[in-house]
């Protein structure tokens, strides 16, 4: 269940399906949530084979034991992407009794959808991303959550500001509120805690978004349709920048700290191997090599020290 | 605070420390087991760098904020050792509160001292070893742990064989229910359970080893003796084997599992980390590179596959 519990946050007020909006298209609003996210998955994954040319997604659809299933989708040692997952499931059935108290809404039945992505581009001058989005559903109640995040091994002021203003230009569309709160909320989700670092230079990051459920699936699908306006131009600024030996080795170093977080810190990945979750699909996140030196510290100065000092002090990109 | 706390298994009936034989020696226990540590950290350090010529482990020493140090022993890239680290540290202080509940003895104060080592050999055909060794005292109460296990890329019966032997021989010499109790406990402890593999061919874990604690460090110091005997003669009739970039390539994926063991199941790392240990100290542990394919599975009746089979199904070394 990628996706699921969300950042452990448990609000206690997350409020009831509102059953009218529920049923007042012409499908519930899961099996609408599904086929969006099912759509995403395509478009995501066209457009990436259209930046990669020659390279083509793998694809596992799997089923699970639990109820539902889901369509894996996966790349390595493309001519772009050393390595790269896009992960649609909807899922459904009973959470084990440690999971199910640690999400809102009554009982152990539940229902997620989403799309989940982890692209770990093969030059170290082409920042990782990540994108997830989700729809919940558990007991009387139900959400949608989701983010994006950019992880680069240099900082290039102008790749956080494009993130950064393509995310807020979304919110600002469905709430002025959002993009400080959400913003913040991704510095505070994604941190190493015992390196004192964010995973990256931010983004987006969003859960337990319920009331007007409509309303939250068109931001949802607002998120979802600006990811590829969010990340693709910084990939064709990026990709063709030389780079050697050196900046490969850093580049290592740092798949190593996201090496750390997904399996030290993500709620996600954690519950998911631990609750039976398809490990393959989930583990697609980590990247094709990581490295551990020992205590190696970048030289003041360079341009690895400047990546390290803005994950020790999260600034903000755009006003 | 490496080596703390065990397993998370937290037996309730733990015994107090038997004052008298604290205090019938020169010194206290906790001052004697330190300097064991101590010296034993020397002993094995000097053999592995006799072993690979020219080698010679960084040593960074360390305090502790909250009280105690270290002397953290390094080895990277050295002929023999991809990657090597022997750890000693004496630490007290007070545990934090989510801690000291999960650690037997009243109230916060601890003290730890011990031994903590992992090596990363650089040839697929020389497995990875980890050896443990420790003494803590809490509160009113006060116990040994430790434990050791061999992890290769490739099954060599004879190599699992003659470790598990050293180390049944050990145990016999002081309580013959040591070795079946141990074996299995190592069995249990270092398991993957999304792979549902253990994470190599076993060895020894124990932890709350209490009673008669100078029969406790006579065993452990007799453990601490026999590491050498029980690693160095695999060292030496595989090294000088050929391997290529496929068994290269297998390594990194195996590490890639020993990656994931340490930071999602290995009580001592997570905790450690959580609780503010020297991140190096502790990360010394993870292999210099890792690799992580996408549902990459050996050929059935592979030497890979047979290594997987074993993980599977522990088995019985020694009888």
């Amino acid at each position: 269940m990628p996706g699921l519990p969300g950042d452990g946050r448990t609000p206690s007020d997350v409020s009831p399906i509102p059953t009218s909006a529920v049923h007042a298209a012409a499908a519930p609003l899961r099996t609408r949530a599904g086929d969006y996210f099912q759509d995403l998955q395509d478009r995501i994954t066209g457009a990436l084979e259209a930046e990669d040319p020659g390279a083509r997604f793998r694809e596992d659809v799997w089923t699970r034991a639990g109820g539902g299933g889901g369509r894996t989708r996966v790349i390595v040692d493309a001519p772009l992407l050393e390595k790269g997952g896009v992960g649609f499931s909807a899922v459904h059935g009973e959470l084990p009794d440690e999971l199910a108290a640690q999400v809102p809404g009554q009982g152990r039945d539940f229902f997620a959808t989403g799309v989940s992505l982890v692209l770990h581009p093969r030059s170290p001058r082409v920042p990782t991303v990540h994108a997830n989005f989700r729809y919940v559903e558990k007991g009387d109640r139900a959400w949608f959550g989701g983010g994006s995040d950019l992880t680069p091994c240099y900082l290039v002021e102008d790749d956080a500001v494009h993130f950064h203003r393509t995310w807020k230009a979304v919110c600002d569309r469905h709430d002025p509120a959002y993009y400080p709160r959400f913003k913040k909320w991704c510095d505070d989700y994604f941190h190493l805690a015992h390196r004192g670092e964010t995973r990256g230079v931010g983004g987006l990051f969003f859960d337990y978004l319920d009331g007007d459920l409509e309303a939250r699936f068109a931001f949802v699908r607002d998120c979802g349709a600006a990811f590829l306006d969010a990340y693709l131009p910084i990939v064709r600024r990026r990709r063709d920048e030389p780079w050697g030996d050196a900046e490969r080795r850093w580049q290592l170093t740092r798949r190593g700290r996201y090496v750390e977080f997904n399996l030290l810190y993500d709620r996600g990945t954690v519950f998911g191997l631990k609750t039976g979750g398809r490990v393959e699909s989930i583990l697609m996140s980590l990247p094709l090599q990581a490295r551990w030196g020992y205590d190696e510290q970048p030289p003041p100065g360079s341009p690895e020290a400047a990546l390290v000092d803005v994950l020790r002090q999260p600034r903000e990109w755009v006003r």
